[in-house]
């Protein structure tokens, strides 16, 4: 476990929450607050995240969305811990359930839920350099494949309900593949740095057991100015709402 | 085959390039122009042109590239016809084999290629209602599936050589899946009736052989008005470069 020394508190949603997080570890940024802000849940609506880590995701989406039922999966249990922790600071209800998802735990296979979210590591087992923190490996490097964090996202959802995960953007042939004809409806939201940048991560969505259409969206652009300026403030408006004010964006316009 | 009435000569690229259509038939419009806009091929180099039809990708490359030599493979004897005809008023050097790429030509069959560029059919069969006009209809609607002209065209390539293929957005996961491992360095470019709008069209490009990572570019806008106004040119003008001076579009940077 975590002493609080190992730790720093973090403000997501300017303020709006306080994040408990380690130093040396997997460390929350923007993905789980853009994931959270394209989830199209609804007050009163169950929502599992798998890995939800220090809970960042699932705890700014009930700070978007009141009512909703929140569950989290988390593999390593000080992480869990802290998740529980940062939900009750921030007032907010989350059942976070230690286990991994390639063995879902028997109490979570016994319910299903309108959405799943997740923000599976980045990285394949085996490439780039380890990190020298235990936690942070598995944060960013995967054990379980992201085929399987989508099909058990798919099992968990009710018919009709919604699958939403960030990636890396040079990862999504494997997340389409993955879907395959599981989901319909599935939509891309590239997300890119500038603009006439290539997308960094995409938000990958998709309807279980739907037939309608892929759609390809356009880029959630973050920042403003065309190159790097350092310490300038540069978010777009789009993102300083996202980011900021934790508002929603809607991917079915 | 048809006759000169059943025909109209249109102007691609601005006139540089005069195109025999039949009225009736399968059309080509934007397409085949971006298509080609985008195959990277150099002088000297072989490119096979899957389904043809009169020729309007193959020879918008002859133009932009003196020096390519161009093949092209049509499975309808009068749109071969047709693009012998525009090929041999405008100049510019294209083999056109007639036959179902399903069934390669043997002597297709025994000849690699640097590049192979296809703009198959939009629709998958079954769907929508049949064009009235029989050429039109194969030329709209896929008898082959798409996954076979993808595995042709790779069967077709040099190790090393790129695949690009243009097609209807919503048909990306497909091409994706088609392409699996036997392409990498997969680039997809997104196109967009409008800024903010969704992608109506993708060009998928892909490396045989290679491992590099896939990659979603940003996306190419055609028009420059928020909203369509009837009859305003409104052309971006990366579009005007593309559509009327025969530029090309690196997919690379």
């Amino acid at each position: 476990m975590f002493a609080d020394s190992d730790l720093t508190r973090d403000r997501f949603l300017d303020g709006r929450l306080m994040i408990w997080q380690p130093k040396a570890g997997y460390r929350a940024a923007m993905d789980p607050v853009l994931l959270a802000a394209c989830c199209p849940a609804e007050p009163g609506q169950a929502v599992l995240e798998l890995g939800c880590g220090v809970g960042v995701a699932s705890l700014c989406l009930g700070w978007r969305v009141p009512g909703v039922q929140l569950v989290g999966l988390e593999l390593q249990p000080d992480y869990a811990a802290l998740a529980r922790r940062n939900a009750a600071e921030n007032g907010i209800a989350l059942a976070v359930h230690e286990g991994d998802l390639s063995r879902m735990p028997a109490e979570l296979r016994a319910q299903s839920f309108d959405h799943v979210i997740a923000n599976p590591p980045y990285f394949p087992p085996g490439s780039g350099t380890e990190a020298r923190d235990a936690g942070r490996e598995r944060g960013q490097r995967e054990d379980t494949p992201l085929s399987e964090w989508i099909d058990q996202g798919f099992r968990r959802l009710h018919p009709g309900g919604w699958l939403s995960v960030i990636q890396n953007a040079d990862r999504l042939p494997e997340i389409l593949s993955a879907i395959g004809s599981k989901g319909g409806a599935t939509r891309v939201l590239p997300i890119a740095g500038r603009v006439g940048r290539e997308a960094g991560r995409v938000i990958v969505q998709s309807r279980k057991g739907a037939r309608t259409p892929f759609r390809l969206l356009p880029p959630l652009v973050l920042h403003a100015a065309p190159e790097h300026a350092a310490d300038a403030e540069d978010l777009t408006e789009i993102a300083q709402n996202l980011l900021r004010r934790g508002a929603n964006l809607r991917l079915s316009s």
